[in-house]
Formats: structure tokens, C-alpha cells, sequence
């Protein structure tokens, strides 16, 4: 996971495993300090509808949480596209065409949810 | 919130306090209970994400949590349509175009989340 | 179609006849002026598409034009609401849970579309 | 432009100039053929308003207007990942990190419009 971070170019794997350290200053602890924040927007939202507040304050705090989870997305395609596609890219034939057309649904699949 | 359940006809204030029963079959029970499975969807996307996990796999989750916190939303406002909109249609002026601009700007929100 | 006019409250049908006027200034005028934007924007994109403009510059457009079409399904919502969505609470019963679930449903297509 | 056409693997440039043909069956005349259609629409949907339909059909065109240019979006985005971002994957630096960052930006516009 590369978010955010510089884009390596191409140089890793599609897992990306050698990019991952516990430091919190890589992609990756980046990426996953924004999930425990949206961990915890959703526990927030349970706690209102427990205490019965407003709908549409409710609602303010759900559309929070929806883009900050688009934010994840985007930063997650983002770096799929700089390395896996860059990588499919340099072969050739079958496997470039498999990894485009999953890159395809799967912005298909974010741009319809 | 009562989303789901059969829509009461406006005869409960807009926080609908009376409704709320500890009962799991309650509208608000099935609300936390939604909640808390997208809880555990954030959860586990951050789990993905620290076993590195491909990233359309990663995406694949997103993009099921975001539709699932939308579905949320919808019920939501649905409810609050049902409730506190009904009251507010059976007043008049000032009140009636408070409640009607915020329920647009809150769908407007949504549309745009 | 009372789009960004001030909102009537709840004494047109709705359809809304008697609010259609010839004259520029109305909502229904504008909500017009909107589409043929919008019908100029897409005729806009197609010749773009014929001059074999960069994909990216046509993207933008087509984004624009979508942002455009959904600020029209805002404001008609938005009137919907004011209107015939209020006309209805003013009753009881099946029409008024008719009329609620037919909003919400369009509510619904239009946060998934 | 190549959308739903067989994808070329990056031997075209990028405005993809000598794909374009005047035959019905290209990718390109496939597209045209589409924005000729949600022009058509987008028309049909002034015509409504014009006679004062109800507003949750037009509501349903609106939403189906929308739909069908989220598809020219998806295509163009398809076949732009297909053509400049797998030409530029294949240079190195600077180039392909603009491309990438251009294709990325492009895809927040959808996600976010």
C-alpha cells in the first residue's frame, strides 16, 4: 500500500511487500491510521443513534465517513495503478489485458458504489 | 431511527424517542446491528492492509463497506422523511421551509458523498 | 417544476399547472435553460470525441455535464419534496406512505446512479 | 477513442488518431453513437418539463441520463488506461509519473462527481 507516498516506479511487486515498514511515516501506516479513523467515525455514528440524536446530524456524519472511505479508495487505486498496471504494462499480451481490465472494474465498481 | 420497520405516521417527535426499545427487532437494533458489521468491514479492510493484501482485494471490501454505509444513509432518510418531514408538512411557514431545506441539503450531501 | 424559485407551500397540484408561466424568470424556464445546456454540453463532448481530443479533456466534460444532470435531479427533488411530498403528509394513510416510498425510492436510484 | 472495441496494446498515440474510421462498428463510432442517444435523452427530458410530467418520472430520466454518461466515463477511462497510461509506463520518470497523476485526478472527477 502506497498512498500518498512518492510513487516507486514500477519496482515492486503488486503486493508491494518490500515497501512496508512499522514506521509511521510510510504509505502504509498512513493508510492504516485513516481506516482506524474511519473505525471510529463509525463507532461515533452507533453512539448517536444510541443516544437518539438528530437524523440529520446522523446523516452529516455518514456522508463524513463515506468519503473518507472514498478518500482510501482513491489513494488505494491510485497506487495500484502506479505499480501494478506500470508493471503489467512492461509485459506484454494476456497478463497486461488481465490486469487492466481488473483496474477497469474495479474503478467501475467505486465509481458506481 | 426506524428504518425498516412499517413508517409511523408523523406521531413521533423528530427524535423519536418513544420508539427506541431494547428489543433486537426494533428499527434502532437493526441500525447498530448494520453499523457494527461495517465496523467489522473497516476492521478487517485494516487487516488486509497490514497482511498486504492485493489491492483489488483491498478495493473489492471498500467498495462493499461504502455501499453498505450508504444503505445506512438511505434508511435514514428515509425515516426521517417518514417522521420529520410528515410533522413539519402539518405546520406551516417558517418552520415547514427549515425542515424541507435541510432534508434537500442533507440528500444533496449524500448524492454528492 | 419549481427549481430554486422561492418553494410554494403545498397548494399546487402536483404537477404543478398553474406555476408554468412563458416568461424566463420562472423555475420551469430555468430548469430548460439547464437542460439545453446540458443537451449543448453532450453535443459538446460528441464533437470532441470527432476531433480525437485528448480522452482526459473529454473526461472533464463529461464529468461536468454529469455534475450538471445531478444538480437538475437535485432541484427537482428539492420541489418534489416541497410539493407533492408535503400535499401528501397533509393526508393519511396508504397515500401518504405511497407517496413517501416514491420519493425515497427515487431518492435511492439517484444516490446509486 | 476505443471504448468496448478489442484494447490495442499501446501502439496507438494517444489521441489515437489512427484508429478512427467512419465505419459504424469502430469504438469510435460506438461512442458517438451513445452521446447521439443521452442527447436525445437529455431532450426528451426538457420535453417533460415542457408538459409538466410528474416529477418522479422525470426523475427516473434524469437518473437514467446519468447512468448512461457514467458509461461514456467508464469507457473513455477504459480505453485511456489501455492506450496513454500503458505507453507511458513504458518511458520512464517524469512522463509517467505526470500520465499517472493525470489518470488518477481523472478518476477522483467520476468518483466525486
Amino acid at each position: 500500500m502506497f498512498i500518498l507516498g512518492e510513487r516507486p516506479r514500477g519496482n515492486a511487486d503488486c503486493s508491494g511487500r518490500e515497501h512496508v515498514m512499522a514506521d509511521q511515516s510510510t504509505p502504509q501506516a498512513d493508510l492504516l491510521n485513516r481506516l482506524s479513523r474511519i473505525e471510529g467515525q463509525v463507532r461515533g455514528i452507533a453512539r448517536m443513534v444510541e443516544q437518539d440524536k438528530y437524523c440529520i446530524e446522523i446523516l452529516t456524519q455518514v456522508s463524513a465517513a463515506s468519503r473518507a472511505l472514498q478518500s482510501v479508495a482513491l489513494g488505494l487505486l491510485d497506487s495500484h495503478l502506479g505499480h501494478c498496471v506500470v508493471d503489467a504494462a512492461r509485459t506484454d499480451g494476456a497478463e497486461q489485458d488481465a490486469k487492466l481490465e481488473e483496474a477497469s472494474a474495479a474503478i467501475a465498481r467505486l465509481v458506481r458504489s
